[in-house]
């Protein structure tokens, strides 16, 4: 059972938690416990680091940063006992949880389970409560794993004890076909694969972080993702063969955090996507989509690709640098742009719906400015203006709709 | 050098904190610092886990309360190293620091001193930050000192490393000859011994913890008391061969905390004593002086004897109880009471200085209640409303006014 940071905001929010985790454990569980830090509480020391010194050293950023979640596992450990729960506090050092040594971003390595599990056995299934986000580095030091830890914590923790289950109870009742707060018409979703989870992930649905459903899918953990306030079944995420009836498209995922960058006359030689995929690579910054036009009669192409828009400027500066060794005419560059996804496993059994996707959208005289596709997604940038729009649209076409 | 909550109480305090370090380092020192929480931390933390469950269990407890230095450590290692000093921060579990399994109220059993030495010497006198107050238990678990355990941790570790001296920065620039907030000509006192110091501290005086004090005696540390705002130099506790001219009194601590009891009417029979006093100590009761009257003629003795003030409803409670055992005939208690105390190694050479301080109070028509010495101290009890009389006329009785 994983409970992020709104779930352990405060003192009586953090008793509704103990309370919860007692239903499972009278209910005859093994229980083990991941718990984030109490809401704001990273922010408040991640300040306090930054006020120090803005460029701190990572492995004491990671010492402070990480107390939150210890005050959090004691807390919740007080509260189980007071409700007649055997439970103790296990800080990432004392099983231990190994990590890689980069701070601030660290991989887990291995967790050592004997204790949980001896302790299941002999102390009337002893609750573990476990911090997430934290673990030991190979040199003895506090790590943290970065942003959304908690929740790979939560899943590593699951496959090293091959739980039965990993539920992460948020503050949403679980994964839904689109954002509701754009489709009034979106549904919860009862079952989806570790696949398409994975993709709706990355294209933009915040629920779980990517890194914890690659995680899952990996070691084939089943999730639940479920709301800590109530008490309706979630979204559970299997294995795909658990799923029996595949829906063409399961979900439509967006993002609004895009940027688009056309550089217009590249020279069509070899090399000149490497010198602009390269540098931009070397800078630390991700590509999303990429289209190159036909080659033009001057042997001139155009260029498209796209970026975080928090990366745009950054990268616009990168190839005006760059500007003469790849020799390009014009550069064009644009935030004002969303892109849209289709997820979907039924999309290998099913052609034609890429079609339907671009009629749908044609219907509605919205322009496609690039396209990707996966196995099992197809993903368009629009311009922004067009997003509620286009997702409407995706929603109707696909059956989706409550 | 160790400092306290005030002293790192918000993040520019802190960085002050560094820069005092940093002219040590510079001098060419060696150099561990013990920090405190962050002034209110540590309260905040106790309140979360009283609001967890008043009857906490003290293992949990001390896991959530030992972050409070955990964040201390990381930003003092982080502004150090800003200021170009090398440093770097260890937790309790880390060295390890080991204590007792007494959760709450730990005491420090073994500091590994060798990772910290082997530092100074490849790492440019790296600088060992370390967190007060916190250790690790025989079972692998965090354990707290109890309030104050940051001296005690600074003192350890000095003693452990062998350090030339224990640097106490505090709020106050040392320690007084009394208070300078009842008796304005108190003076700032250069040098003291450690029993001195250590009478000082248990008789009222607050700039330094008994138990740091005593370990400081045991372990012939040198201690330093100074301001953690200014440059001047502070009190020195030393070993008393280190003192060459000893001043008959050194100090006039006092305290208001005090409840005295009488209990008339006690036939004097062996064992009503420990009637008495064993029925206070089982309930945990610290009975301070204690005076028996003459018998008188019907054989029966009043005895009185003095609790501190927070515990005289109890044990008020404990002797009514056992009235018929004991068999006194009436008793009173008094909270408005204080005790005064002249201390001072000059009086083991020195004949007549209780009769001096005697004299003192009676020229000021002042009673005394109880009296209680040690080889180096005199202990009064008195009205509470003479307490400023008695401790100015004392100051300049013994010629401690500046």
């Amino acid at each position: 059972m994983k409970f992020g940071g709104t779930s352990v905001g405060h003192i009586e929010r953090i008793r509704h938690v103990a309370a919860r985790v007692k239903r499972a454990w009278d209910a005859g569980h093994e229980i083990a416990v991941v718990v984030s830090a109490m809401s704001g509480e990273t922010n408040r020391l991640v300040e306090l680091c930054k006020a120090a010194h803005p460029l701190h050293d990572l492995r004491e950023y990671d010492t402070v940063v990480s107390t939150g979640e210890q005050v959090t596992v004691g807390l919740l450990a007080i509260m189980l006992q007071s409700l007649g729960v055997e439970a103790r506090s296990w800080l990432a050092w004392q099983l231990p949880i190994t990590t890689s040594n980069a701070h601030g971003n660290a991989n887990i390595e291995t967790i050592e389970t004997a204790s949980l599990i001896e302790r299941f056995a002999s102390h009337d299934r002893q609750v573990a409560v476990l911090p997430g986000f934290q673990g030991l580095s190979p040199l003895g030091r506090v790590t943290t794993l970065g942003r959304g830890g908690s929740d790979t914590s939560a899943v590593a923790l699951a496959a090293a004890l091959h739980a039965d289950r990993c539920d992460i109870y948020t503050d949403v009742d679980g994964v839904y076909t689109t954002d509701p707060r754009l489709v009034p018409n979106a549904r919860k979703i009862d079952k989806i694969s570790h696949e398409e989870m994975l993709e709706m992930a990355s294209l933009g649905a915040k629920v779980l972080q990517t890194r914890s459903v690659a995680l899952a899918m990996r070691h084939q953990v089943p999730l639940q993702v479920l709301s800590s306030f109530d008490d309706t079944p979630g979204t559970f995420i299997v294995p795909e063969e658990e799923i029996m009836e595949d829906a063409t498209v399961t979900g439509i995922p967006f993002s609004k955090a895009e940027a688009r960058i056309t550089l217009s006359g590249v020279p069509d030689r070899p090399g000149s996507s490497a010198d602009i995929f390269t540098s931009l690579g070397d800078a630390g910054i991700n590509v999303d989509m990429i289209v190159q036009s036909q080659t033009q009669e001057n042997g001139a192409t155009d260029m498209t690709f796209t970026v975080t828009d928090t990366d745009m400027e950054r990268a616009v500066a990168l190839m005006e640098a760059k500007r003469a060794a790849i020799g390009y005419t014009s550069l064009v560059a644009d935030d004002k742009v969303a892109k849209v996804s289709i997820v979907g496993v039924g999309m290998r059994t099913n052609s034609g719906v890429a079609q339907t996707m671009f009629t749908a959208l044609a219907d509605k005289g919205i322009n496609i400015q690039v396209i990707t596709t996966s196995e099992i997604k197809v993903s368009v940038l629009i311009g922004e203006e067009y997003l509620e729009l286009a997702v409407r649209a995706l929603h109707s076409a696909f059956g989706l709709d409550a």
